[in-house]
């Protein structure tokens, strides 16, 4: 078979994969005798045989072609993988390249490294099966499949010299996510982002089923990708001289191909989206593993998912067999006598920063530029009397991310995501620093698209999130704007990206990146056009549920304070933030130093709103959220009729995990402050944006806990008018002030009027919604006036 | 232009699509004079103005057309539409074809009736402004984009006579799930399966940006649909008449070819995977709509997404506008002096049965035939000495599926769903009585797959829940196996499920649908392979946010009461059900009688394994889940040793809304109950399946709830040994025999020994785990022994 390769190429490149495929089985079974310097016994054997091999030899037999090709071209490549239970094969291959000694000096390049690089694979206290922040190199959380390709997308993203290898297999084709990422061609602009190379690994099964692609006609599987604008090709082989001539010369073609397309569009200065390459390869799963065990087949089945010889330690034929396979991939020719990985072989490696292990890239917070942010008191809204002055808070922070955009338009490092909403959520005035990435066809009427727009928007929220992790975890920053329902289409996807951040602080090697900043707009109370389907304020409880030391959650009652959490959040660094606020015309409670100073503490007592007048409170009115902000504050002026004597205090929580104990969370108020502000006896009616039930748990162990009586959102909602939905879930401002008066002992004479009052207006309010269709005029117009 | 339409045919069609559309517009902008018998002034305006006209010209063209293949050829048809938000033009269609006055008998088809059909609409305490269950003849809880065809295929399986039509749009198709849901044509069964019929409807726009695959080159379009494995016929304009002639040249195509195939395979006895058609249709964005206003272009246009002319209610030529809009349509030739649809326009559509709103299979529970049940204690597993038989529960499990699925297989209404993981999961018994459904490429190797089966497997969650809630609605029978943590993934879509069932439940004409039932296994404590990304509790608070009437949630701690609760939930209706156990082998800790008492209970003190002997315990020992199960018996045997002296209480928790007050929830305990199991003032330890803060959650009004530790996953983990995942969370059995002590005034004097102990055991475990990479023997080899 003759190809690219010389010979002595070939044989070197097989001899690296096979040193690659020989430590992924050995990081699978053996605990010691790692270089079979002796017949393989039980004791050399794992008590707990855990990974997963069917991939694996796949993935080698890329890396080191792929190697082959950064040699050649001295190109700057990345490795993003899929099927990321294939972790032995990625830490096999950076430790024959040495990025993984220089990472871990203790795994040194010897038998000794050998025998502990297997040992510590999937063992108490040493590295996980799958890929992780561990394995030098990586960006991705293995285990999940289905995002690896808008990682490798979000990573090209704006670096024009970087190539990401992205290897989809094991069915991660099947997944949703993956099924549209492919679209991901028509956001990229081929002069000033980088290429993303996909290579669909048909290897034939999943974890116990064909894999659809692998099943469907070749000419289905050539029109799917044509018609996701790529341009495949196939190669598809079992024998490894035959393969690697080809591999050698399939991969030279589409290096040139990728090359030329960024060429031509640059030199002709002409982003026009071109048909990028994407391969398909065709190998065996657990390529090189026994291929018959126990009379059934094994290698090219389903059956090599895991552990294609699983009962080594019980079956001494298994044993045999394991040694036979070991010995198969010829060790000693691969490692000399001190089991070093020997010097000819591991010369095709790249070096240096070019070896995939060792790419800044993957170790994104190395490359991590601080955001030029403008000042954020620039775009205070006026306050005055508070409550007096209404505006849309999130469109006062459009202007102020359009020049959070402006000012880092040259640093090509801040990008904007959402699916669909940015408008719809008032960000456009972000359109006037960059527009929304387009590169398909444009039409007469488009407006703000342009091919180099800094502004992500496709009706994905998993894209939006995968290109944002990808971004993200390659030393750039992002802020992903969303409807607040809808944020939990990508709940697992967060999952994931907390893991990694939880994980990756343990590792000094690994620098801190920029925080994935969440806007959640559109929110359960203002779903005015939409409805029940719009309404659910749950990512808050799903969040919460993430390490402290990751997840941030902030409630801004109105503009000034939203503007000064955003600026806040996109300083910080390895967090996840979330910010929740309402894009309606709402009050501005605080001006700017009053807002600055309530978000410094996180919580805090509106005196201005309350009047116990430096005395002891009869009742605390506390608040969390625009919604619940404005309710609580209309209520307190209800009470001035219902109930005058009534001293109340307000206190509003913009940070919501001040509320749990310091030891819990670091932002955690300690229990003395915590008493100070919610007292040790008095009731407190809570009003909060999202399910009651977080306050109950955040708050469980405080010792006015059993005081705390929380309104929320409790899903009950319609397409329905702005203060019904506070009435269908009992926290508009006449319930709230009934609470109060019922809570309190000071009122106990007043319950009855209150509860009549609070009748007769809810009635009222009834009718006149139905009849009018939209809310009282006292309500509507109601304005806050200090007494 | 010629065509298969008649002029009279042809009239008839464009003056009901007219009125479709005509009243589309009515119930967005009228709250009077619905049938412009005078001149429209201000105060017919409603107050706000709120829905999407965008897609519903479309939507409306497709249904009229629909009609006319249906009444042709006494079709059986339903139709799903993805763009949800398009209901204005679903209720008008039922409205016309006489359904919508059937289900809703005061929406009378006069006048009258047209006034209250346009009032109603998104109007506070009238009906939502997306499709949802008060439509009849939907099954789609409109508003998230995404899951349109996946309840289309679910709708389709098993009905070999129905095709489902289905309206994919206005950016749906960049959604993931949608993306890779066109692959469902490998999963139907041309015998025994019915027909979708996919309808892309291109109109150009989303929200607010262009659809991706309305901009691309249309040769990429075409190879995409080939790709995914359709024939797709396109057809794309705007002028009404034209169009109507090539529509329906079309759709008889279409039919026939449908038909065709269909016939085919059943004489063939042929069921591979026929290239299904499907269509292309490109119309303008708000079809019909004032094509400029203000200079702008909005016909054709995101512009005309919601409501084509916003300022009616303050600009004198919008109103103007408007009006011209409606009579464009030319009201008075479609509704006669009593404002009736015209008879001779009423009766081109279908009738009976046959017309869409009225369809039997979008309202499921008429036809929900109960699943024929095996008698669930045939399969007990032999308990003896509770502890001492270990089994994996899972498995147990499966030979009960098997045959619930043998005794339904000639009801053909039972299915169960897996991300290629039912046999992960240890469920495979089921493919004794049925194979896994494949209508793909077959393999000699291939064990178990079928053209025929009832097991449906891909790696995707989506498509699984997707399939699963089409195949509900439509008044069948599922079960959904997952891993724990990727049940994440359909977050989003259990939220839309939920909301369906409880706006469901108000409609009596909505006959009740069987439950979603879940069984999450290869949980957050066994994922031993896998590690840190698969270890994810917290879909447990995610579906405890949802409505009570609705959900409900099982931690049966071993195989018999296992079996039990799977029992109860395949006979329960309208609800979602959760099932959380292991698929590890484990303890067996009841015989069958006592596991059918513990969970008809739900909760109960296992007296066998404490040591009160009827008086007050010194400490409660409460578990939910079988690992906290065993944890827990395991702390009660270390405590024999650590202070025997101690009186232990064991409370196991199967139901875990048992811990809710019963005014929260139907399932709860009343306090009285509660009191008497936790006590009122003894210290709890309670060991918790998940995130521990949800116990805190349920029981944060109970007596004693102050004295309730709980101890559950705090994201800690990965690959590491099954009792090092209970020590890395402080949840193993001497860190709570260690709290038991410490809580326990009786025992105040054995704290400093027990935490000396403590620490010796730990020390000992890490060290044994770190050099042997499996579990101290002693926790290996524990088994429950009666004192």
């Amino acid at each position: 078979m003759s190809g690219p390769l010389s010979d002595s190429e070939l044989e070197k490149i097989d001899a690296y994969w096979r040193a690659a495929n020989y430590l992924s089985v050995g990081q699978i079974y053996l605990k010691d005798n790692p270089l079979l310097t002796r017949p393989l016994v039980l004791d050399d054997i794992k008590p707990r045989l855990l990974g997963h091999f069917g991939t694996t030899p796949g993935l080698n037999f890329i890396y080191v072609h792929l190697n082959r090709i950064i040699r050649l071209n001295q190109a700057n490549m990345m490795y993003v993988i899929g099927p990321g239970h294939g972790a032995p094969g990625i830490i096999a291959n950076t430790f024959l390249e040495g990025s993984y000694t220089e990472t871990y000096p203790n795994i040194e390049r010897n038998a000794d490294g050998v025998k502990r690089l297997f040992r510590q694979f999937s063992w108490p206290y040493g590295v996980p099966s799958h890929d992780s922040p561990e394995v030098p190199g990586s960006i991705s959380e293995g285990g999940e499949l289905g995002y690896s390709l808008l990682h490798a997308y979000g990573a090209a993203f704006d670096n024009p010299d970087l190539i990401v290898a992205c290897v989809v297999g094991d069915g991660e084709a099947e997944t949703g996510p993956l099924a549209a990422s492919w679209h991901s061609n028509k956001f990229l602009n081929p002069i000033s982002d980088g290429a993303v190379l996909p290579i669909l690994h048909l290897n034939g099964y999943k974890i116990a089923n064909p894999t659809l692609l692998a099943r469907i006609d070749p000419d289905e599987l050539q029109a799917l990708f044509r018609g996701y604008g790529y341009h495949p090709y196939v190669l598809e082989g079992d024998d490894p001289r035959t393969m690697h001539q080809r591999m050698a010369e399939v991969l030279d073609t589409i290096y040139r191909e990728i090359r030329d397309l960024q060429r031509k569009a640059r030199e002709n200065n002409d982003a026009t989206r071109p048909r990028w390459p994407m391969l398909i390869l065709r190998t065996p799963k657990g390529w090189t593993c026994p291929a018959v065990v126990d009379g059934k087949p094994v290698e090219g089945t389903w059956r090599a998912h895991q552990v294609p010889l699983d009962e080594v330690r019980t079956n001494p034929e298994h044993l045999k067999l394991l040694e036979q396979w070991l010995r198969g991939y010829k060790p000693h020719e691969l490692f000399d006598e001190h089991g070093t990985f020997r010097e000819e072989l591991a010369e095709i490696a790249p070096k240096g920063r070019l070896r995939m292990g060792a790419n800044a890239h993957a170790n994104g917070g190395q490359l991590l530029v601080p955001l030029v942010l403008p000042h954020f008191r620039d775009y205070a809204v006026e306050c005055g009397t508070p409550g007096a002055h209404v505006v849309s808070a999130t469109s006062v922070l459009g202007k102020y991310l359009r020049d959070v955009m402006r000012r880092n338009l040259s640093q090509r490092n801040f990008r904007m995501f959402a699916p669909d909403e940015n408008a719809s959520n008032r960000l456009q005035a972000v359109y006037e620093a960059s527009g929304k990435r387009w590169n398909a066809r444009y039409e007469d009427v488009d407006e703000s698209l342009s091919v180099e727009g800094r502004v992500m928007e496709v009706l994905s929220e998993h894209l939006c999130q995968g290109w944002l992790e990808g971004y993200l975890l390659t030393g750039r920053h992002g802020f992903f704007s969303c409807y607040e329902a809808f944020i939990h289409i990508v709940d697992s996807m967060f999952n994931q990206h907390a893991k990694w951040l939880k994980s990756a602080k343990d590792l000094a090697w690994r620098k801190p990146i920029a925080s994935l900043n969440y806007l959640l707009s559109s929110h359960v109370w203002r779903q005015d056009h939409n409805g029940f389907s719009h309404q659910d304020p749950g990512f808050i409880d799903h969040v919460a549920n993430k390490r402290a030391d990751t997840v941030r959650i902030y409630l801004p009652p109105d503009a000034n304070t939203l503007l000064s959490v955003t600026d806040h959040c996109l300083r910080t660094k390895n967090y996840v933030n979330v910010i929740i606020a309402g894009k309606q015309a709402a009050p501005v409670w605080l001006d700017m130093e009053s807002a600055v100073r309530h978000c410094a503490a996180g919580i805090g007592i509106w005196e201005w709103a309350g009047n116990e007048a430096g005395g002891e409170p009869d009742v605390v009115m506390a608040c969390a959220g625009d919604v619940p902000t404005l309710e609580t504050l209309a209520a307190v002026t209800v009470l001035r009729e219902w109930a005058p004597e009534l001293k109340v205090r307000v206190i509003n929580v913009v940070d919501l995990f001040t509320l749990e104990p310091v030891n819990s969370h670091p932002h955690g108020l300690n229990d003395e402050d915590f008493d100070r502000l919610f007292t040790v006896d008095k009731p407190v009616v809570f009003a909060f944006h999202g399910y009651p039930t977080i306050v109950h748990k955040l708050t469980y162990n405080r010792t006015n806990h059993g005081n705390i009586h929380v309104r929320g959102y409790k899903e009950e909602g319609t397409t329905t008018t702005p203060f019904d939905m506070t009435v269908l879930n009992d926290m508009d401002r006449y319930t709230l002030a009934r609470d109060a008066i019922r809570l309190s002992p000071a009122t106990a004479h007043r319950v009855k009027d209150a509860e009549q009052r609070l009748s007769e207006v809810l009635q009222r309010h009834k009718l006149h919604v139905t009849e009018h269709g939209e809310d009282l005029p006292e309500v509507r117009d109601w304005n806050w006036t200090a007494r």
